[in-house]
């Protein structure tokens, strides 16, 4: 492993995050949901930086010695491997709300699909499912949960820019979509994060369902 | 394990039902039938108590200790963990029918999408598939199978009232839907129900697409 | 095993007979095609019996045991098994092609389906895949490889007598469905006829998708 | 392994490729894109050899000895091992391009649809998708992708005909789809190429899914 860590950060706690992001990596790949070396995920390792997938693997075989740290403007620390050009994206999380402590983004075919679907709508409305309770603070099919979908863009200050116009008009998060790309969602820890995740790629799946059977 | 037994009730008795549960559980949830730590299982463990998974775990990954005993009105016994809310609905099943012996209730993508195509009609009625055989009691795709839709609510009381109705109206039940949500079934023992799971996803799923298609 | 042999049986052929059955078995049902204990597997033994899968066994467990003797009128021999209902239609192809030595029976959703689509045409007609050439005889995409469609019945004889009337009428046979109900295909050993399972499942998946999006 | 190698070729080289090709092979086999025997697989052993699955072979199955050497016209060489009908698709590619040194052919049922839908059209147009990125020299999901599709034909010359009259005209080419058939694609090695396949089932996938939406 070529990971420096600063004095601040046992090897045993980078580790520790390491690991559970590359399982989480290998076991999202594994349902097909990271295509072609595609999609990114990291964990919070304390205020100041977090641990995130190495650009460019293949996620089914992820390791540890794929995983890198990043400070909080997603710059590489005390290593010369090249973090994912998103890395801003799961950074601008960490930096918005301390609570949370993951950020996963995947690329599924439901989610891309979904998301260019939506694109014009600029999100997906969720209302009716018993599945909305699993995102946290959900606790009835009855209420309406909103997903935006931001137009993509391969310059990253742009997609921040989106998400914080978002967030800074009052308008509640907990994942969202990019335009013909995929889903980032997060939460208080891995399993949290990982509940969201599974929550909506299921959510998405059955509106693209719905539509199919109502045309 | 933080769970006291009843002196009627050995040991051996519930580990061996709690052991069935968590591995149907594992099964059903290997087949992404359980999304984002939903669904729930429980198996009759005697005339008064049921052996069902607690809430909120992680369906792919359950154990032994992660299930608990309930009475017949669905309140823990022997132990301070939280059952699912939805255990009245399993209880239901124990209590009408004492030669029922296991429930479960799976939120599969087939499930959820049909449940809310049908909730207008109150009902998915199935003729003609040779599998309604693998309902106890039909012996001919000939005959009619009708698996109501109730709807969805976060109040159970309301639920087992609207099941209760549809039995006291004298109508055959093997398995109802709620909108929006997943599917309840049951049977004499574990096989007889996981066979009638599967057919009724396998039947569920033909419907959606034989509406897809002749459209 | 309770399988009693006759003289002219060696132990081993059967049980090497029993054990490819109980293999194809596990592995088309860990692909889904055999729901809920539904359908049925068998090998030619000698020229007046086959081995066949006992009625109602969960196919994803399936061991030697599992698979019973029958002479060539699909009646039991040496064991007080029950063969599957449909046995029939697995004897009716050893005894009109000497040729063949293995039957596959299977339920899957696509066939299911597709048997209910095509039932009013009386046939599915497949023309211009390149997959049809894994049909024995067939060279190429032009070809056209016509699969007829039965109407269901629980009175095997029926079937029987609509098999043979396809036959005597000089039409070639490699395979046919039985309306909501599933596929027969055979072939002159077990790969053989694995391969033509396989190619028409592929061929009426695409099939179904092609007519879903020329809609 | 009945396979001699000219003096040329060490040993380890071609049982490096061939263990290469065969674990490509097992592992898109698993996906199923490899149906009832068919698709083929190759890799570059120097300028005048290539390593290539020998024909009818169980995908799913192979091993060492499943692969065979071809000269650059697609002659056996030290066996009398069949090769594919089709290899002289795969040494197309390595005359043209020195720098390729893997091709996948697959019939995945989503390639195969695709391809006869796209047919009239003589190309599938690709744009929008960030997994465009996935394809080497491709940087931007506002880039146009295309991927022609060639009608098939059992006279492999013919084919061969159209890829140069395509590559004759200066248009760029990554992979091509041939009519009810299946993909061709290529890399530097087995890694890009494997991408270079998953990017483009999982695009063709989501079009075919959008196009069954926006109906």
């Amino acid at each position: 492993m070529s990971q420096a860590l600063p004095e601040t950060i046992p090897t045993t706690l980078f580790a520790e995050r390491a690991d559970a992001v590359a399982a989480a990596a290998r076991e999202l790949s594994a349902l097909g949901w990271t295509p072609a070396t595609s999609s990114n995920f990291s964990m919070r390792v304390d205020a100041d930086h977090a641990a995130i997938t190495i650009s460019g693997r293949d996620k089914g075989r992820l390791g540890r010695d794929d995983i890198m740290l990043v400070d909080m403007q997603g710059k590489a620390v005390g290593t010369d491997a090249r973090p994912s050009a998103e890395t801003e994206l799961h950074t601008q999380v960490y930096r918005r709300w301390p609570q949370m402590n993951a950020v996963l983004h995947t690329h599924s075919r439901t989610q891309s699909v979904a998301s260019r679907l939506f694109a014009k709508a600029g999100m997906v409305r969720l209302q009716g499912w018993e599945l909305q309770k699993a995102i946290t603070g959900y606790t009835t099919h009855e209420s309406v949960l909103q997903i935006p979908v931001f137009p993509n863009t391969q310059h990253m200050p742009e997609l921040v820019a989106r998400v914080d116009a978002w967030l800074d008009a009052g308008k509640p998060l907990h994942a969202y979509l990019i335009d013909g790309h995929g889903i980032y969602t997060w939460g208080r820890d891995m399993a949290e994060t990982r509940r969201h995740l599974e929550a909506l790629e299921f959510l998405l799946g059955c509106e693209l369902d719905l539509r199919r059977l109502s045309a």
